[in-house]
């Protein structure tokens, strides 16, 4: 292999479509606050997710006798058996079960990607594995916020930031102002991630609906070693 | 008065609907490279500026014989008079003369915004004048980046937020992720702000295009006095 990969970074739903002329590529799907925390987790409880997009898709699965996840502005909706809290997905019943996950911004941008080559869930809990995943592919990497409601988020952009350093730490290569915007953000937050990400505008949104310990966990590093993969409609471990 | 306004930066086209959902404002557009700075240069010359959007519009007009300065990927077209460097605009000839002018990024972008309530043109070497006048006016205020074909880029960027973090200073107020964004970007561009965006991917595009001089006159900051606003058709002086 003579050339380097390249990284690049979308920060929102609405500008995907222009990554998709530049051939195919792995695409990292994140959505920190919080469903592709939430789907690290769940992993880690023998849980597999099926994302998803819309909620007339999550009640009708839910009639056909499915386990449910399923949220909208941050609240678990009244049909659903949890919500979207990485917490939800440690519950003993869950465990080793088929869950559906439908949540505002993260499932529907999971769905949006499936013509990629791979399409893998990141969140700041798997940073490290999913990086030394992707070193070892050797393919070009697209990472692909969620934002809020198609709008730029920080916490998404910071994780890219992060995980575009790596890939470049790595032998990776971007031409790519997004990636290198989020590198440079993620050098400013990186002393103090959830200190930084405590001003943005999503997390003061939830700020009421999602706790301090769920918060503490959607930014803590690499806490787990599970590399959640899109394989037909379920995503499931590597 | 007895709130603050508020100022939020759109980084995109494809993401200027999401913010029109928000009420009236007024806009600042803003195409670094070069749109916009070469629209403050040709108001410092006494040139008024007629912005279209497609080729078919400039060349048209043209054949109506007016003078044209055309580009598209940083190339001058071969209808036209001139190009979109800011030293085009120093011609004696186009002094005191209205200019039709269409670039690949910038001029789109400045008809797209035209149901705001003030459509101002901002570039570094105008910032101070636009953020006295903006804070004079009191009214809420979105930073438009035209990016480079949809896609965000870093110069558009960090002047939304060094523009940011000006009206925050005079008062205003945020909870716009990608005005938070752009401020710590700016933060970390000042000191070396010519450095900072030579990393950036417009720049490398167009370094065989852009001469040295018109690079430098880009990133200076406050060497006009001139507020363009569009008025109608055509973008005059304040």
């Amino acid at each position: 292999m003579n050339y380097n990969p390249t990284v690049e970074v979308c920060f929102s739903p609405s500008l995907y479509e222009y990554k998709l002329t530049k051939g195919k590529f792995v695409t990292v799907v994140v959505d920190i606050l919080r469903a592709t925390t939430s789907i690290c987790a769940a992993l880690d409880n023998g849980i597999d997710v099926i994302p998803v997009s819309s909620l007339e898709e999550a009640k009708g699965l839910k009639q056909d006798g499915c386990l449910v996840a399923c949220e909208r502005d941050g609240k678990i909706m009244d049909f659903a058996d949890i919500g979207n809290s990485a917490s939800d997905f440690a519950h003993a019943y869950l465990q080793d079960q088929s869950v559906v996950f439908s949540t505002t911004n993260g499932t529907k941008t999971i769905n949006m990607a499936r013509d990629a080559k791979e399409v893998l869930i990141g969140s700041f809990v798997n940073i490290q594995v999913l990086a030394d995943y992707l070193k070892g592919k050797h393919e070009n990497v697209v990472i692909f916020c969620a934002g809020w409601k198609n709008l730029f988020n920080l916490e998404d952009t910071v994780f890219a930031g992060a995980l575009s350093a790596l890939l470049i730490d790595g032998g990776f290569a971007t031409f790519c102002d997004s990636s290198l915007a989020a590198m440079d953000l993620w050098t400013t937050a990186k002393s103090d991630l959830k200190k930084y990400l405590s001003k943005s505008s999503h997390r003061n949104r939830l700020a009421h609906l999602v706790s301090d310990d769920d918060y503490a966990y959607t930014v803590t590093l690499n806490s787990s070693k599970v590399i959640p993969k899109l394989n037909g409609d379920k995503i499931e471990a590597l």
